[in-house]
């Protein structure tokens, strides 16, 4: 390894990763890998995306409860190429394309022994505090995390599974199938993977709804079967609901609020019929007012979501065979170096026709 | 019977029953049943409790979205003695003391197809205007909606089928069983139902919480493993949180709010463990503003309550086993005369320590 | 209604069905309508298709513990034009193109209110003895089972969702999803629909046995990813479980048997991953000797079939949009006439290359 | 550790075990310990039962398709008190009292990761060849498979948790609950803590069988609500489902065949209501004959069992709270000397009245 980073030999390359070192500051830097475990591998980086939760922590050095306290190395979209397998992996060898599933929970607790590991107190994530990320040129990761690619999805559509996953999280908690027509309210990142998702699984009919016509128009390029524009006035709730209704022009079994404000739930709970559900997906407000007792009353159920877990053989498949293209998504690239970097997070927090915004490393 | 059966000739007894006929107003007046359909069965009432609902049409003249536009017979929670059988009634004879589901849905509709009946938007349900209610001497009803009570089971007893039923229904949306350790906010006639009926599933601890002294003595003796006073001011939930889950001792896995007010659903969202599940029962809000986003993000779904389904089986086996015990909840009793009428409701709508007020006919 | 109508006047056709009326006996006689109930409609046949079990109570007279013991109209299969409909029908207008749902259950037992009504013990269904079947003219069903059908469904597409129904219902009972390989004993009429259905739940891939090559064939033509020909002889499982196996590449998460032999179900049971699930839907053996034991160490489960439930709006649905077609399965087509019925059921009795033989009336 | 404890040093004692070292074969012999990991702990053994399981190895050297092919030490059903603790344990201190769950599972394939931890390929069990057992004075064991035994609940009570387990498992997986009428088909050790089990989640009504009148006039001690005497002749089927019918005197929802040969699973399938389940927990038969297709066609499901997961705190719960005594199940104690060792595995293997053979250590 030699003097300072992840380098084992005199003139080789230092590992550099780029870190979160103070408000609106990222700063490439050399980052020292630990030691390589039995069960563990070392992947070279090869497509890290930026998620709106690291624009967040850059912005204010905090996202929900989590707060960076000390420089973090940011990123936690990606996909890489195996460079080094521990003694005990048997299922992955150097050169292996593969992507990245980023968080490690603990198995010793109750969420991990009954399959929500996703809920593990003591789960360790890529880039979220104190854990470092992986936007580097290397990491050390378990193993049984990096799925390998199949040959014809691509390394950044392999960074794409962990925005995706959310999605097909939200599917799986949904009970998402060939029966269940959807409403998605909001077409940023989130609900487009969404509602890629819920066609993935069968969704006959799609309807999403934003206040935006440029995010609205994506939407509908990428299969939803009508599109609504809506206000940000509480008022016009009804109104917009008996469009959506009409929109869908059949009972909506399923909404996925994927922007999270007092008016987008409102509006889902309103719209979803008795005995559906309501998927609550984005984290626009904290505290909500909300008519949540009518629909109650209705026996519609509000599901939470977070994160996700065991999708990323379900994405790969989604990708593999073509029921889901994430490719249009990716619509800014950029290298690593410090400016790029800077420049891709601006791109990404600008949002405007960015969805998107991929390094490739 | 004597001779005739229920006749409206000379000498015999016409068919009575308590009208809402204005705000406030309940007059004891002739009730004409319908002829006996062949799969039906003409019931003499003997035991009708009083609903919170019932209270409600008659201080409102509504409830939720239904208005009171007619005269309507009042009572909805009730048990008789059959007196005649339909043509095709295989099951009952004349004699059978049996309890009543009031709700007689359409079973031609997706929801009554697939088993959620209690969704049918066609439900024809007792007191639920335009359908008259079941406090009269007579009523024909469907015979399979008629269910015999266990030689033990009195028929007080089984006229609290139906309060019990919204617990028990809530105990099966929520999967409640011995592994579920149970928060119920709100110690009234439902939160009493329902934490005897997650008891009667199983559930190995259960707080309940409430703003009235007297009412969390009965729930203690009622068997709630502890009890807790809550003030009705929103800033003593982080506290009042604390307290509860100090008082549980464990995770609390599902909450039922019996209340539905800000503030309780506000300490249920809150003190449910991650991925466990609050329940909404009561109506105390309709809109509501409560801390949904932090529950969904650590997947506390919330389930939404309807009434009820197949249910009276299982509350009479509850009844007959002992397991379930709803005599302590009946604290008032009254004969069916216009005063005692008058006198019932008050008696209910005051509150008090009346908790459930019922009807010998 | 005037000529060509349904009409027991002078001069007017009288409604002539296809009675069973002894072995191997079918004959075209006429067949009494019931008076049309104010939830019923009165149904033109247009499109009939023939089962395997109308043929086994041909041959037989028999059919599992059912028994014809006075003559019996056949057929199950159909899809028709509305001609006539009861005073309470809403949904529903004279002209409509329907597909019928054969069964009519009570709606009083506890299977019917659970939402298992096909396992209702009082089912009245389509020429199951001792009730009439829908090979005729005319029928009068009630309007909720006549699903109407979509404008680019024929109507001998509509009379195939009958078959279509069972693999529909395999797949949910199995829950068939994006995530489960999929492996199908037999390639006759319900290996293939349960095949199709499979596909159109999102299984990504499907291998399909059976013993006979053009069987095998049409199943390839209509998407299996891959085809295994196997023997009649017990001693080969080991060796056809490893083909198998190999073909699926992946393991196998559900199995369908859709023959029932000694032979397939052993197959299916040891090719099944552990925790997997076998579904068995033929009926070749009665009493079967099958090694049980062992998978059910492995946690595989055996799932049973009764026909289905609320499957008629998902079979139109994967019609309507192309995600199923099951036009290739029509081999062969006969008019409504003594000669062409016993012609017909010959050539369905016969098998060859016919799968679906289908009446045009 | 001092005098006393478990040492390599001079004057310390050794750690001995029961190693099964040939057919028909122990020994008491030295056992090494591993080096204690960070989240292990090093348990002194106090309570180790005998299962039948032990004793087919003592008897055959195999199991189901595991073979002893080296000497390994035997034994799995334990309790004991924790001597040392890792590094990185919390949860446990020594002195503590813990049942220990006997598996441990690899955490990185798709069964650990859903949740379906038992059927992990990888899975290292106490005496499950080539994996040691527990009978020895002290094992190392992961932390979180060690549950600290409630005040009230004896080491002895702690060792059964492993037979138990198998019993709470079977009752998950088909799903008893108060509604869950029960039939159990064998009164031998598992049959019995099925059993209670089932009546511990609530199962109203019980009815046991078997062919002998010792283990049935145990069934009914323990609370079985009605106890059927058996033969083993196949052609009593018919009458004996007759008779448990009756016995039950309601629909039976679901049938554990806690023996597993050919006719109690045919009485089983027989008997079990349509929609019902039979959990196939016994493996007297390995290929079994019996009426499946019938069953199948009633939607009757076969449910596998394989040993358990997630059961310590319920056991654990069951015990303390008195939902469940097993007690009495603890028909004969031994202490661990090569002499008692010998005769307590006679003792188990000889039947008769012996239910669970208990080592005090």
């Amino acid at each position: 390894m030699g003097k300072g980073g992840m380098s084992r030999e005199d003139g080789e390359e230092e590992n550099m990763a780029a870190w979160l070192v103070g408000l609106n500051t990222l700063k490439i830097q050399p980052f020292t890998l630990p030691p390589l475990g039995p069960h563990e591998v070392r992947v070279r980086m090869k497509a890290v995306g930026i998620c709106g939760s690291d624009v967040h922590y850059l912005k204010t050095l905090r996202c929900a409860h989590f707060v960076v306290k000390e420089p973090m190395v940011i990123g936690h979209e990606c996909a890489g190429i195996i460079e080094e397998v521990g003694s005990d992996v048997k299922t992955l060898v150097p050169g292996d394309r593969v992507a990245l599933e980023p968080g490690i929970s603990c198995w010793r607790c109750d969420y991990c022994k009954e399959g929500r590991y996703n809920l593990c107190p003591d789960m360790k994530f890529f880039a979220t505090p104190p854990v470092h990320g992986s936007l580097a040129n290397q990491v050390v990761h378990p193993a049984d995390l990096c799925f390998k690619l199949p040959d014809n999805v691509s390394l950044e559509e392999g960074a794409m599974c962990e925005p995706l996953s959310v999605g097909v999280h939200a599917c799986r908690r949904a009970n998402v199938g060939p029966e269940t027509n959807v409403l998605v309210m909001g077409a940023g990142p989130i609900g487009l993977v969404t509602m890629l998702a819920a066609r993935a699984f069968g969704a006959p009919r799609i309807v999403i709804v934003d206040v935006d016509d440029h995010r609205l128009s994506v939407a509908k390029d990428l299969g939803a079967d009508d599109i609504i524009k809506v206000s940000t006035d509480m008022k016009d709730i009804p109104e917009e609901v008996a469009l959506i209704q009409k929109a869908m022009a059949t009972a909506i079994d399923v909404s996925f609020d994927c922007a999270g404000f007092n008016k987008t739930m409102s509006t889902a709970l309103d719209a979803t019929r008795s005995g559906g559900k309501v998927c609550l997906v984005g984290m626009g407000h904290n505290e909500m007012t909300v008519p949540l007792t009518p629909a109650a009353a209705r026996e519609v159920d509000v599901i939470g979501i977070f994160r996700y877990k065991n999708t990323w053989p379900l994405c790969l498949e989604f990708l593999r065979s073509g029921k889901i293209d994430v490719k249009p998504l990716i619509t800014h690239r950029f290298g690593f170096s410090q400016k790029e970097v800077e420049d891709a997070f601006e791109t990404s927090a600008r949002g405007g026709n960015a969805i998107k915004v991929m390094f490739n490393l």
